[in-house]
Formats: structure tokens, sequence, C-alpha cells
């Protein structure tokens, strides 16, 4: 059986002028800082607190490694900054309701240098997104 | 004598949809994680790596409460998600060389609630950028 389509493997274009959702910092193995950041449909939709995402919504999510800063430390005269040092990866959701009906109506993907991942990183998503099935498996919350 | 202008007491139209530079955590007293967005002018001279960033540049901070998230922590198994919570205040740099001249060039304006706060925390503002001055005095690198 020919499993489901997880994404195309194309970065979506100008994902990084996307507007803020929310930011977050994942401690332990991760130690990254992240932005997630949406297209004008999922905007939309946070905005008017629409549930479902309606299809042609996108989400990004870009994390860097989460470093300290000696120079703004400097400032605070204290160890207090830390800031998005390299980036680690960037994973999309994307909604298209019959494309990818199997898993939600979202497909996943990650890349790495702008490179798209083994395919097995994805089909991981939707399993540890299912929490958020109330929320349209989606966890960010938009922050004012 | 007048002192200089700070800033208009107005927070800039649609900053929300500016683009991000980039994302920090403060720990300490302030014990925020924040978000820097700039609007086309100056993530056009971020880009092009141009300094000094040119008149109509404004770059925001945005910042939350730095709290842990439970509902992630549920799915990673430990604790390790810390999320945006409550907004604390936004602050702002507007460039105009000829205003803010006494301030290489730059106004501050800080607003919790909507509200400009007292003027005596802008004009602290420039005191604490000024170790930046090599950088046009904006302490935040683009995160790619």
């Amino acid at each position: 059986m020919k499993s489901p389509p997880i994404f195309e493997n194309k970065i979506p274009a100008r994902y990084r002028d996307w507007t803020l959702i929310s930011v977050a910092h994942q401690a332990g193995g991760l130690n990254d800082i992240r932005a997630i950041l949406g297209n004008d449909v999922a905007i939309k939709a946070y905005r008017e607190e629409k549930l479902p995402f309606p299809d042609g919504t996108m989400i990004a999510r870009l994390a860097w490694s989460y470093v300290p800063s000696e120079e703004n430390n400097k400032v605070f005269g204290r160890e207090q900054s830390f800031v998005a040092g390299p980036p680690t990866n960037v994973q999309f959701m994307v909604k298209d309701s019959r494309k990818y009906a199997a898993t939600g109506g979202w497909g996943f993907a990650q890349f790495t240098d702008g490179k798209p991942v083994n395919e097995a990183v994805p089909k991981a998503c939707f399993s540890c997104h299912e929490p958020a099935k109330a929320r349209d498996f989606v966890f960010t919350h938009y922050a004012p």
C-alpha cells in the first residue's frame, strides 16, 4: 500500500516573511528558541479564533540554537540574556483536507539547511500533534 | 532647556504584522520571552546588512511572560517547554536622524496595555543602547 503523502519536498515561498504567531523555548535535548509564523490564511483564522483552520493554512516553526548573549549580559550586568544562535531546522504544517485526510488534514515537513529530511521524520509529527486534536492539532496559541 | 523629543505617544500602525527579526529570552527580573519585529525598511536594511539603518526604520520589541507549558510538556514527557504568557509591554525604536539627533537618530517608546509609559522610561533606553553604537545602537541580530 502506498503511504499517504506527507508534504511536497519544497519549502513554501517567502515563509520567512510570514506573520508571527508566537515564540517558545524548548529546553532539554532540543535546547532551542523558536518562532512560529503563519501565512495570511493562518493569521486570519487565529485572529478570528476560527477552527478548524481552512485549507491553505500554512504554519512554520523556525528554530535556532539557544545561546547566551555575552554582549547583552554586559549591558544588563548579569547572565540573563539568551538569543537565537545558528538555525537548527524549519518545520511546516500545511492544511489540505483532501490531500492529507489521513492525518487530520495536515501535511507535515521538516527542512534542515533547506533540504527535506528523511520521510520518517514528518511521519512522526502527526502522532505527537494528536493530543491537540481539540485545537485542530495545532499546539501554538496566538500571542497578542 | 526643552528636552529632546523621545517619541510620539502613538503606537505604530500594524506593527503586529511586521516581519520577524529574531527572538530572545530574558531571565532574571524580567523573565520574559520576546520577539523583535521590523517594518519593511528595517528588514531590507537587515537583509542587506546595511548600517546605519535609514530614516523610516521601525523596530518593535514585543515581550510576554515566560511561562511553562503544561500541555506541551505532557507531549514531550518532560518539563522542557516554555511559551509566551500574557504580554508585558511593547517597545519601539524609530529612526529619524533629524528629529532624534540627540539620541543617535533613534526615538524610543514603550507601551503597556496600549498606553505610553512615563517619559522617564524611554529616556533611559538610549544609555543602555549606547554600547551597541557600532551596530547603530541596535542589539538584535537578524535570525535567518
